[in-house]
């Protein structure tokens, strides 16, 4: 039964309006406005008050939404830059993948849990959120320094390390847990980003003067729009997760964003959209289930969350001292969106429990709280008197 | 059963990319694109190839996207033009409005359809699609002539006329046909009218010193979205149709537009989720039915279209002589989405049958492709020589 016109568009405005209230409260507090749009859905959903319980339809805005958030994020990471940067970011991000996952996948196993659920929790504690730390830095105006350069780089390898990672794990999700199809679906998901690293940004190179003699208007956007969705469906197709072909459509075209105009445009569906994302997320945390067990498992994975990260990313700057040390390992500490999309990818298709799945989103958020105010503990002293200069190089990021 | 994100992705792509590719072929053709999307829906819709039949996901998708046509068509009015401009335009808009109706409702009943049903095919009759109208004046480089401002005014004038009798049908489709109703129904429609267009951008210069105080990233275009999805929904709750209160919130930001950044961003949105309302249009159209009286009907009904707006258009300016009647007349005679809104009103609420919404559709399809030829034919003689000067007037529009 269809909802009326009437319903959903209640529905939506409330969502919309929760989401960004809360998250326009979390923001004078300095905290990730994020965080706030997932309280609303906490909040209202049905595990608290109980006022709105997502329907079919809502879960599909939220899933399109998913989508437009990966896809800005690809969108704003160029794939040039990846290219030309040096090999410590590289290490930065490997490290910074390969530790977390072993001590995450550890403890859950340590704990009892089933191999497939610590895969997931350890997939989850993987991939660094690149927006808050580039926030954080950017509002101290430290981001013309060679360490905040490194975090950024290194936040970018360890996305891309992060989706191959969710694609090998949503493979895994479909329930087949052969070591045979396993390579295959490593080897799928490696062809794929390195295909899209390398090769699709040539492909819109040779296309590009192409655009001029299409008809539509608004050309561009629509091209890229179409490609989103292609390469979305695409990667749920072949197994691994849409928004690993929506952030791979992105960087695709990042560096033609600028002078086709998309990111204005891009930017406004995903303000529109990614609430409904955010709020889902929320809805569907089971608040009841933090008491005695799951409550100790969430601070302790939280625990190793930041830890692994202090020693995967510190391990390649030792050699800079400890200062910097500290500074690239809590720059990369932020999960966001991806950690949530592991956990609701396992959650979805029933590999992981709600208990986990509420773990996994509680590590997220307190990563993301505990990032800002710590960094800018840290960076203190490398706040420019001239803020002129530095302003330029916020600008330019 | 909610649809799986392949499926759900699958229908998104293949419906975004249909209606875009034969948008781009009728662009070729100097064809509104608008209704080489329709046709999409109506070739790979359910009543000839069968290969997509919108879910209850794709419709809503669908009425989101029809609200964003709506606040995209109100955000490019600026109430304060409209406030300024002559009597005359007014005057053309509300003969150009009453005689359609009549002629449209009067040939309905002398077919002997009920009531109900020529209340709505004459309602569908009367709002000209300014988007075409404009496009073409602007690609002949002729808008800054009087003919075409005089035109251009009358027909948003047209719009908010449309919009207040579409209230009133909105308001008989849920079946109350008594005078005092229908009487409080226009009363509300007229107030919720003149509200956002006298009172409602006061509210916006007064709330806007506010904004820069919010901490959110994109906080205008934030309030806006809200603002959208919050009078969509009120006017659904009132009784008249959600895109009315989604026009009017156009309209009310219409003059901070350019300030706010917003038609860029609200223009992704757009284009992101137009097609999906055009395709269904098209989905829901039982090409069938073009049969004998269908036929007859349609052909009628869409001559009687033509007819009543070079009338009712005409009359007001016959002292111009006869060139500038058939310019105006001609260039207010193509209907779009308000006409479609309309029929789909009806055909959603049983008011209307299959029968009378595709002739409905096919007198929109029909006004909107004969409009761009007769228009450059009529305005041959004006064409500028000096084309660099009107170039400016085009972009000024």
């Amino acid at each position: 039964m269809p909802q009326s016109p009437e319903q959903l568009l209640l529905v939506l405005f409330t969502i919309f309006v929760s989401a960004k209230v809360v998250g326009e409260v979390f923001e004078r507090l300095s905290l990730p406005s994020v965080l706030g749009e997932i309280l609303a859905g906490i909040g209202l959903g049905p595990y608290a008050l109980g006022w709105i319980t997502p329907t079919d339809t809502i879960h599909s805005v939220a899933e399109i939404g998913a989508i437009f958030v990966l896809f800005s994020a690809g969108l704003e990471t160029s794939p040039r830059d990846l290219i030309g940067v040096g090999r410590k970011s590289l290490l930065v991000a490997a490290a910074g993948v390969v530790v977390p996952f072993i001590l995450g996948f550890a403890y859950m196993k340590a704990r009892g849990d089933v191999t497939s659920e610590a895969v997931f929790v350890g997939a989850a504690m993987v991939a660094t959120s690149v927006g808050i730390t580039a926030r954080v830095l950017g509002d101290m105006r430290v981001l013309s320094t060679r360490t905040a350069k490194l975090i950024l780089a290194a936040a970018v390898f360890d996305d891309i390390l992060g989706m191959v990672l969710l694609a090998v794990v949503a493979g895994l999700a479909s329930g087949r847990l052969e070591w045979l199809h396993l390579g295959i679906l490593i080897g799928e998901a490696v062809a794929f980003a390195l295909f899209m690293i390398f090769v699709a940004p040539r492909l819109v190179r040779r296309i590009e003067p192409q655009m001029a003699r299409l008809s539509t208007q608004n050309a561009s956007l629509i091209v890229a729009l179409a490609i989103c969705l292609l390469l979305s469906w695409l990667a749920a197709k072949i197994g691994i997760a849409a928004i690993i072909g929506a952030f791979f459509a992105g960087l695709m075209f990042a560096d033609y964003a600028p002078q086709w105009n998309l990111l204005p445009r891009v930017a406004g569906i995903t303000e529109f959209l990614a609430p409904y994302f955010f709020f889902a997320i929320g809805a569907r945390l089971n608040i009841q289930l933090f008491s005695g067990n799951v409550m100790v498992a969430a601070i302790m994975i939280s625990l190793l969350a930041i830890i692994s990260k202090v020693i995967g990313c510190g391990l390649p700057v030792l050699n800079e001292g400890w200062p910097t040390v500290f500074r690239v390992g809590i720059g990369m500490m932020p999960r966001g969106e991806v950690a949530l999309i592991v956990a609701l990818v396992g959650l979805q298709s029933q590999i992981v429990t709600q208990a986990t799945y509420a773990i996994v989103v509680f590590m997220t958020g307190i990563t993301t709280l505990l990032a800002p105010p710590l960094l800018r503990y840290l960076f203190r002293g490398e706040i420019p008197q001239d803020a002129e200069s530095s302003e330029v190089a916020a600008v330019q990021l």
